[in-house]
């Protein structure tokens, strides 16, 4: 039988051991796992930055995984440490929103407002109240090490959801923010900005014009026409391209260089899609 | 059964590929192993920075771990490679100090001199002599990949310690700085600056003052009474707090900031701890 | 039976969830391996640096593992994917010049010029095209995630490399620039700078003067005799020293310290090698 994995999310850095001692205590709970790193290097405390990258992420993992997601500034505060399950996986973190990504997925509306959000249909959680399954003594500022972590190596060993705390039916919410859509043209903006300096936008491949030239529009410069791979734009010499990103969404870039260091530009700069006029 | 793990703890960064093949060493010595990065981020040639976060972290993993511990300027010199068996997992290291976090948990005092100490009650070592349990031909430079990993693996496929070795019964000790109590007044210092920018003390958590308003001081700063979690001082406006953070010791924080920056504050210096006059 | 081993080594790096997702689609895979990084973090784009640390560093690894090795600029464009089989490991990569340090150990003559270069004797490769052991979609940008991993993965569960695609008899060489010998002078270059700041030359030590003194000469200095380790040095206050490193390679170094930055020196630095006057 494979052995179970937990895969971590959260923005501890590689510099310290706050990572590594995490997969120590999971260990000592469940000696059999195997533990995977989505990216310990989430911006710290950037929670909208963390459930991205959950969210479109989570699916290419097995569907047994149990994911450990902590971007948690509020630890030790009265925000809940709560358990998702979702046909494709479970998920333990603070209710802050880092499962938003996640959640997005199965709501039938991707308008739904910062807050509280009822869990949609096939989604069930828990608010982790049991003591029993935390490490002892808990500490009040790493409970990615005392709570998270072990909870999730106990629902590796079998232990029944319910017996780790009281079901709850909503999640707090933090909704990414969505394109707007206005005479044909798209207005977006840059929510995630890679190592390679690729500004990935918040404007989904499947909105982007049909059939069509169409033009990008970032910090006053235009790029006509979408390439298809970072390389397309060689032979004509642009440098910067637009395309459609292994993320699912529109990107800007250039090719063996960095979209972002070129236009100075990041998380957040304003991004325009409009049908060409050539 | 369980796979055997082996836990590393090393200078030797990400950027390189010398954390990598030590991993492949392991593998081919035994095929069985789960291999957990502890931190390979050490700073480079930080023996004291090693044995703190080894010292604090090691009891959080399984009892039968074995840990791959390196930071190593000495490599190649007659700085002598040890095994160090303890209750609470076995370690194959430089006799240079690495290790003094885990032996100091085992000494009635803490006030061991920099220099060979008795082993402690329940503690054994072994000076690792016996070349058939490395990998040849045996560099200079690098024997976290050729001497201590495949002792480390040749350990997890039962090889018995005295096989590998001559016993001895002393290791080189490495005292971290103790704070110093006057009056009242606590005087220690910051060992550790995390990734977050927290300021780590030598002062233990259990040494803070009871029952009164504690006063902590830092370049000219006073911080006055201290803060549960990370978000306590965020009603009072307060930026820089003070607090037990999740090592054990005290800590100089600022709430989803760095305290380090605020403060241009690093190890080694000075924290003043006193009963407020308030 | 021990696990089935993958090992890493692209330059996605580990701040986004570029590394951390290939692992996902691994265990969707197979859900039975073990995962392990070489490195991530090649610089962007540089197969010249990801051949030379894949070809020193893949024979400490077990004879069966897999290799995904990734950087792959012309992901997308018609440069093939491909597996080799070697007697030392199966590798799964763009066909860019990224396996020639592994190929090179299979060469009579190093001196083979950049291009297509028939496989040595012992060698095989596939020019993978059965998009039936791929990942669907398949990205335009991301073939790490999409094609070779999936592909690695589905060789561990046994599919023959016959049926991934066409044996190809020739891959895409990108030779290791070679030092020059010239009455005597050992002419070559730094070819890696590591994070200790060690400049590592592509001057093999056993081409090194034998039983004579010889003088390393690097940006106007001139360093007389071979250190055998990092504190040879020390007692005679030398900061810049010389040694055989283990790489296998000369390298020249500053003793707890930094060479790169003594010297501002990075890779393609020309190096000189000389038996000495004294």
């Amino acid at each position: 039988m494979p052995y179970p994995t937990l895969v971590f999310t959260t923005d501890f850095g590689l510099t310290d051991a706050y990572a590594g001692v995490m997969k120590g205590v999971a260990l000592a709970v469940n000696p059999d796992l195997r533990l995977i790193d989505l990216t310990h290097q989430i911006q710290p405390q950037n929670i909208a930055q963390g459930s991205f990258l959950l969210g479109i992420n989570h699916e290419f993992f097995p569907q047994d995984a149990v994911h450990v997601a902590v971007v948690d500034p509020g630890v030790g505060t009265d925000r809940r440490p709560v358990l998702l399950s979702t046909p494709w996986g479970r998920f333990v973190a603070p209710d802050n929103g880092l499962l938003s990504g996640v959640i997005s997925g199965y709501l039938n509306s991707i308008q739904a407002p910062t807050g509280p959000i009822t869990l949609p249909m096939g989604l069930t959680a828990v608010h982790l109240t049991n003591p029993k399954y935390w490490r002892h003594p808990v500490s009040e500022t790493f409970h990615g090490r005392d709570v998270f972590t072990p909870v999730a190596a106990h629902l590796t060993l079998g232990v029944p959801p319910e017996d780790m705390g009281q079901a709850i039916d909503s999640l707090f919410f933090l909704p990414m923010a969505q394109p707007a859509h206005d005479d044909g043209k798209i207005t977006g903006k840059v929510v995630y900005l890679d190592v390679y300096g690729n500004l990935v936008t918040n404007i989904p491949a499947n909105t982007l014009p049909v059939g069509v030239v169409a033009e990008v529009r970032i910090k006053g410069r235009i790029i006509t026409g979408l390439s298809r791979t970072f390389n397309d734009a060689q032979a004509s010499g642009a440098r910067l391209i637009a395309l459609v990103g292994s993320h699912g969404y529109l990107e800007v870039a250039v090719p063996n260089g960095s979209a972002a260091a070129l236009l100075e530009a990041g998380e957040g700069e304003a991004v325009e899609v409009v049908a060409a006029s050539g």
